[in-house]
């Protein structure tokens, strides 16, 4: 390492204390974009953001509006002929419930054996701080950034990103780039270090079902009318065979089979497939002819995430409900699209109700599949980088998850997006207990440490190859 | 019409207006016995009923403690050699949600177009000051009454009777009594009046599933792990076959099937098939092969009454729930036991769940179905009074609810119970907008007056056939 480098990462590491007292703070603030009682706190979020990213040396940071919740934009602009990294991550965190299984409460967070617990610690909070300190590391050592940074933090990732495609586009001067460099995602354990190059997308529905007009006594009733209960539960029963395969017509149709390299390919990164399970105590499932990997990575899926209808309460109510609704997901693969996947989930659980049922079926959300070439120079610098921190070359990650806005960013704005990000499967994120391990986002500090470094001796021109 | 029947009829005439005021006071008291935070409000009710038999004559009014809620028990003794009626309701009631479809305040009574509208107005608190009433429109006209009566209104009904038959045993002597008259059952219709000769049984259970330690991303996990409630689906959609058939083996096996007797006479009874799904909008489900009449109160049934797991809340969560729950229950008939069919529903469930799935069953409450002799002279005498007031010789209804408490005074107390109920089917107890039709407490009233004279004139003797 040259005296240039340790001065770097000494300055950097300086920084850690400073990270997890931040991530302290902006835990408190509990920025749940999904629930409307919540959108006073999101904003506050936001403000800690902008206030935050002024103190680690950003020159411009400011809280953009949106019809829903606000986005945050800051940038710290060095030199025009050098290039300009865009790094997206967002301040709004997923709901706490049920709160019951949080072992501390989650907009308290607790420092406990290299881990800070809290909601938003890892999803997605400490991703974005782990860059502003970063920034503040760099500046606190050599003065001044070797690249033109900007930063978008959006308040709805969780909720959909409704708005953020509409903020992209009409902010799209200011926000012209030559890389995004997103963090929003995990690596699969402490010692074998990842980068994402396939992220699937996702349609979020809900299914309501009524079949009368009000709550009916069971005695009264029972036995002689339809329950809806019965009939969604019969609907969610039919959308898979026994073997875990879905059962709406036409929805495989799209899908790109992986070809026999790439599955060789997969099935080489390193991966406890029963760590993975026992560490949150699950079952394996899903769809039999295919490895668990890749059923969570390269498959695509239909969830049941939520459910409810009738009493729900303590001891007993005998009652017929009128409705009851579940909330339904699909991560999707190339080359599925999100609208025909609507209509085929939708015609499917309509036709599954008996004749005079009400079934009313909407799209809350959705957001399309991104692949990324692994043989881009950006993503290539960022392996190097990630190598040289974690001692190891990363192994490149089909991610289960989605992040609509990265499609966004991509399609919008024609820049390559490298999705570089620190969780770990044991995180918790969109549960109980959410957690981060804060080596993780001091080693994250490091690599983007040498990460800016690489990009700033590829310039323009060296990152100037168009995402195939 | 004799001119003492006229004065009797007059005088408890004269209480209606008395009997509407005092029910609006009692509904405003919401003691609703399943929600733990209401156990002040169900003891204030029954200090209300207490007060409330004092003011219409009964000489001894007391509030009894049980471990749960207060049973209220009242007497008037006239004449050791008269006969003894008891007369059973409850003074609890069912919840209240879906809150937000009752058109008015549930517990802000409304009286309108001969209606009143609150919780509790027909289930069962109007039942009670019918016969409150009654006795005050008697006394007032003569001064006494033609029999001892006695009168207990437990305060856990709704709740499951849990400690009703601890009552009745320890106040067995108190409690002694000629013959029960029940009042909490509904005719067919306004001009179609009915004694209730049957009520099923009941069994109320809950299902939980877990399949997980900690809720999941639906992006990491989604396809790769079982879903609690995917699994609860597949489990409740096996209940039952297309023909609506319980699936559970055994279920039927206890079920005295009807005589083709039974069953004609089941279908001469007056009954509106039409009017009684459209008046809430119910849509004919259930078992193949058996009539509409049939299903809702000769056959056992097997409902959902309630269903929660994952996210229900408003936009989207994308998680796999670690559980998912639901509350069941069966209607059981002559002669299905309630432990039998616990066990085999539970058996069933349990087989349904992949390996390494958690299931708890577990029963809530249950109640013995009860059957009454139509050839007893208390029935016969009660059927006597009802077609004198309503103009028509009223049906003998099989009642598909279930009213455990019945069973216990049964079976404690060795009495016919005679099943004298003035609701109607479109009361919407246990829903909302729970109603009473007025008339049909007025035209109860003047029922139970002719009732009294009729028991005394059968005499301890003419009562003292025990039921079969």
């Amino acid at each position: 390492m040259s005296l240039g480098a340790e001065a770097l990462a000494a300055g950097i590491a300086a920084r850690q204390r400073s990270l997890v007292e931040g991530l302290k703070s902006w835990v408190e603030i509990p920025s749940i974009s999904t629930e409307p009682a919540r959108k006073a706190d999101v904003q506050r979020s936001a403000e800690f953001l902008r206030d935050y990213a002024l103190k680690c040396g950003m020159t411009t940071a400011e809280v953009w509006p949106t019809e829903g919740h606000p986005t945050v934009f800051a940038e710290r602009l060095e030199d025009p002929s050098w290039p300009t990294v865009l790094v997206y991550g967002h301040h709004d965190v997923q709901p706490v419930d049920p709160i019951e299984e949080w072992e501390a409460a989650p907009f308290q967070p607790l420092e406990r054996d290299g881990l800070l617990l809290g909601r938003g610690t890892a999803d997605d909070k400490g991703h974005l701080l782990m860059h502003l300190e970063t920034v503040r590391g760099i500046l606190d050592t050599r003065g001044r950034l070797p690249i033109n940074l900007k930063l978008i933090a959006e308040g709805e990732e969780e909720d959909g990103s409704d708005h953020f495609e509409a903020t992209v586009r009409s902010h799209r001067e200011r926000l012209r780039s030559d890389v995004a460099v997103i963090s929003d995602t995990s690596m699969l354990a402490e010692d074998v270090p990842g980068l994402t190059v396939a992220l699937r997308g996702m349609a979020y529905w809900e299914v309501r079902v009524r079949s009368s007009r009000t709550d009916l006594h069971s005695g009264v009733y029972g036995g002689a009318v339809l329950n809806p209960i019965a009939i969604l539960a019969d609907m969610l029963a039919g959308l898979h065979d026994a073997r875990g395969r879905v059962q709406v017509p036409g929805f495989y149709d799209a899908v790109r089979e992986l070809s026999a390299g790439e599955r060789q390919e997969l099935a080489q990164v390193p991966f406890d497939e029963g760590g993975f399970l026992s560490e949150v105590g699950a079952i394996a499932g899903g769809e039999a002819g295919y490895t668990l990997m890749e059923r969570r990575t390269t498959r695509p899926t239909l969830e049941i995430c939520g459910i409810w209808g009738g009493y729900q309460g303590e001891g007993a109510k005998t009652v017929i409900p009128a409705r009851a609704a579940a909330k339904l997901s699909s991560r999707l693969v190339p080359d599925q699209g999100a609208a025909q996947i609507t209509k085929l989930v939708g015609d499917h659980l309509r036709q599954a109700a008996p004749p005079g049922v009400e079934v009313e079926f909407e799209l809350i959300h959705d957001g399309r599949w991104v692949e990324t070439p692994t043989s881009h120079p950006a993503v290539d610098a960022a392996a190097l980088a990630v190598a040289s921190v974690w001692g190891r070359d990363p192994v490149f990650i089909r991610e289960g998850g989605s992040i609509p806005p990265v499609a966004t960013i991509a399609d919008e704005l024609q820049v390559p997006c490298v999705l570089f990000g620190v969780g770990l499967p044991g995180d918790h994120i969109h549960a109980p207990n959410e957690r981060v391990v804060l080596r993780q986002l001091f080693r994250g500090m490091q690599a983007l440490g040498l990460l800016w470094d690489a990009y700033s001796e590829l310039g323009i021109d060296g990152l100037g190859v168009r995402p195939g």
